[in-house]
Parts: C-alpha cells; structure tokens; sequence
C-alpha cells in the first residue's frame, strides 16, 4: 500500500474514533434521574394494565421496582436484568419483551457507603437511614445487600378486571419470610413533597443472592449489611397515553391508602 | 489519484456518515419532555436565587419560561434564545452566560395547529383550548402567533433578602398593556395532578415580534392568530442542590397563592 493511502485511512480511522468517543464522553456524565414508568397514586388505585416496554425502562436504569403486568407479583430490577416474584413465590428472571404498569428505575452508582455493624430491625434501619440521610428534600437511590436474620417479603396475584384499588385488595396479598438469607434490597427514599406522584419515604424489593426469591419488602431484621446510596438530582414522569391514564379521576388519589399498600397492612 | 485510493475515501467517508447518523436518527426521536428546573410551588414560595445554567438548559429546550436571578422580571426562552423583561418594561434577548432560578422548556415541534378566525377574549381563549386539548390529564405546550387586539403583561422587579413570597409581593408587579401587536404566546398546559410542583392550568408568557416587549400573560385579546400545540408525554423536574432547597419546607405551598400569582392579582 502506497504511505498516501495509509495516511488517509489512519485519518479516516480517527475521525471514526472522535465520532465514536464523542459519543462515549456524553454517556459517562452520570445520569442521577429517578425514572417513573407511569404515576404511583393512580397506579396503586387501579391502572394495572401494562403500558411500558421493558425494553424501553432499560434506557433509563438498571436498578428498580415495579410491577409486572395485571399486577401478577413484584418486579426487581438489579444489574439491568428484570425479576418477577409471583404470588406463589416462584420468583425468576422475566424476559425483557413485556410491558408493565408502573415501574421506577435508575442508574445505579454508589456514591457513599455506610455499614451499621449491628443488627437493626425494620423501624432502626429505617432510623438509621434517616441519621445518615441528611436531606430532609433529597431523593436517594439505596442499595442494601449482604445477610438478612429475617425479610418479609409480600406479593398480589395476578387481577382481572374490573380492577379494584390495591387498599381494597390487602387480604389477596401473599406473605413469604426468609431466614438467614443472602441478598439484595433494592429501593428509594422519596421526599415527602413528591408523595401522591411518587410512594413517598422508604420503599424497597427484596432479590436474593440466588434469584429465586424476592418480592416487596414489609419487614426485615439486617444482619451483616453493607448500605450504598446514590444521590438522585432529577425525577422524570412518564405519562401513560392510554384510554385508562386519560380518563382517570386524580382527585381519587387518597395519601394513606398509597402509604397502606406500602406497608402491607391498613 | 488511484482508484483504490478513492473507494478507501468513499469507505471511510460512508463509515464516517454512518457513526453522524446513528447519532442523527436519535435525535430525531421526538423529545416530548417539559423540564423544570426547580419546583414551581418552592419558587413562587421565595426561592429566588439562580442555580440551573442557561446553557445546561438548552440542553433540555428551545420553548419555555421562568424567571431571570432574583427574580428581575420575567424570561422568555424562544427558537432557542433566551430574553428577559424587566419591571421597567426593558425587553432583551440575555446571554446564555447565567442561571435561573425556575424555569420550564421542551422542543417545540407542533402536532397540530388551531386557528380560531375569530376574536377571543382571554376566557375565551382558554375555553377554546379547552375545546381543542381534549385530555384532561394530559400536558401541551402551546405557541400562539400572530397578532393581538390587546395583551397585558407583567414583571416583577429584583428583590434582594429577605425574600418574601410572591403572593405577598403582588404591588411590586408593573403591568404593560399593548394593543394591535404581533408577536408570540409562549406557554402550557399542564394537568391538575401536577399542581404545586407545576403551575396547573394555563401559563403563558409574551414575546413581541421585534423581540422588544413582552413579560407574563395576565390578559389578552386575539386578532389573527395560529395556535400550535404539541402533546408532551413526559416531565422532568431538576432537584436545586442548594442550601435553600435542602432546607425548605414544602407545607408552606399554598395552591390557591400560585393561582393569584399567574393570574396577576389575588
């Protein structure tokens, strides 16, 4: 080959690269947004048929919760890959050619790390939590892994319509509890000023280190934990256009229901 | 010059295109997203001091409005450019070079396009939207040209600390009342559900066609006029990371203060 050619495909090859790299550089800013699939209140009041690619929801996190469609379980995300925990308990990777009903996500990166080094049931984690995140407004993506003594996990089964509101529903949840288990919690602290839009407070699904159990968290003793938090400085809505979302009265929206249905009890 | 030498060219050339129009082809997915900066409530509440970038804001919209740093009148963002009417009346395009405290932007392509062919006063203007923008739940940003009867307008002057809220601040506005213009309406619709993090309802700024007069709607009566409206299918709300955020309470958000406060008088 002649040097002139050479010279011209090195050339070629490095405006190839600075396109590329261009590229590269805009998706190494770190993305802090908390995507929402959906609105939490109208969600939780019956808007349970899917309407969001999964596919789509992977271009806006790896790490998150959810439902899956017609509500058949709990949905984790953790490391990009999609979890169902069904009301019978089977909880395995979904496929990621569905569509759910209302999902939240987010990049996951740590940006602190804490470990209690004590056992802390429900209440003191969450104490602790609180001790430890210090915005009263902040919004945080929060990862806990490690061994649990005890998680309480709980899941709905699947719903036909017409649907009723998760609050009316309470008695159809299916309770799971693990002991001295290995695993994942997966979760947020929303600000109280997003509540109705969002669940607000602590808000957390469970994935075991083996994949194979799961589901929303009601109750939890912690034994060796390691906390990572990420700080989240945005939040993005998407807004259902379907027929469901459109007609939907927000007025029926009720803050203590949404908190019930987080809790697992009324 | 060789012919080998010139397929190389045409080859890299044509690698070179491909890697511009993956990129290209993604930016042609329509942006359908209103971005806040800020919280509309926390803003209106006496959050005045600047802290989102004009320039990270282009990033988000070429179509929106807010407010200029402490609050010195009022900001139109049009075809990309960023203008400010002072209390004065003073009407400028404004570097890219500062910050805002609150303001909201999206691409503006338009979906369809109303032309009433008739004088509308400003409830019937809206009443006519309402005619045209048939889901209740659903988000529109709104561009109106053309000419008008008459259009009032306000500005509130720059306020130094302490701040006070701008409902208490009402005498400060200075009105501008202009008739026979042309000129743009910049503005949105946005759904009940997000009142108090957003200004429900309709909000609509003013831009003169010589880019020399303008402010926040508080009334108008339309000549000849094109309303282009584009349906948004999502929102973003950027979190300040600023001391005043982090320490405010949102019960202090009163619906019925941002009401009287986009309407111009309580």
């Amino acid at each position: 080959m002649k040097t002139s050619t050479k010279i011209i495909i090195h050339a070629c090859i490095a405006m190839f690269l600075i396109g590329g790299s261009t590229g590269a550089f805009a998706q190494q800013t770190i993305n802090r947004n908390l995507f929402s699939a959906g609105h939490a209140g109208a969600f939780v009041d019956g808007l349970f048929d899917s309407y969001y690619p999964y596919k789509q929801l992977e271009k806006h996190g790896d790490f998150g919760l959810g439902a899956p469609d017609k509500l058949d379980g709990e949905l984790m995300i953790f490391k990009g890959k999609f979890y169902q925990t069904e009301a019978t308990g089977l909880t395995r990777q979904m496929p990621d050619t569905g569509k759910t009903p209302y999902a939240i996500t987010c990049f996951f990166h740590a940006d602190k790390v804490f470990r209690p080094h004590r056992a802390l049931n429900k209440a003191e984690l969450f104490k602790y939590l609180d001790s430890v995140l210090n915005n009263q407004n902040g919004l945080y993506a929060i990862h806990i892994t490690g061994t649990f003594k005890m998680i309480r996990t709980r899941a709905f089964p699947p719903v036909s319509k017409p649907y009723v509101p998760l609050a009316a529903m309470m008695d159809k949840q299916r309770f799971f509890t693990f002991e001295n288990i290995k695993g994942d919690m997966i979760g947020f602290k929303t600000p109280e000023f997003m509540a109705g839009s969002f669940i607000s407070g602590y808000h957390f699904h469970f994935l075991s280190d083996n994949k194979d159990k799961g589901g929303h968290v009601v109750d939890v003793v912690t034994a060796d934990i390691a906390i990572e938090v990420e700080t989240l400085t945005s939040f993005t809505m998407d807004l259902p256009q379907t027929a469901d979302f459109k007609n939907y009265n927000f007025k029926k929206i009720n803050a203590a229901d949404i908190k019930a249905v987080e809790n697992g009890k009324k």
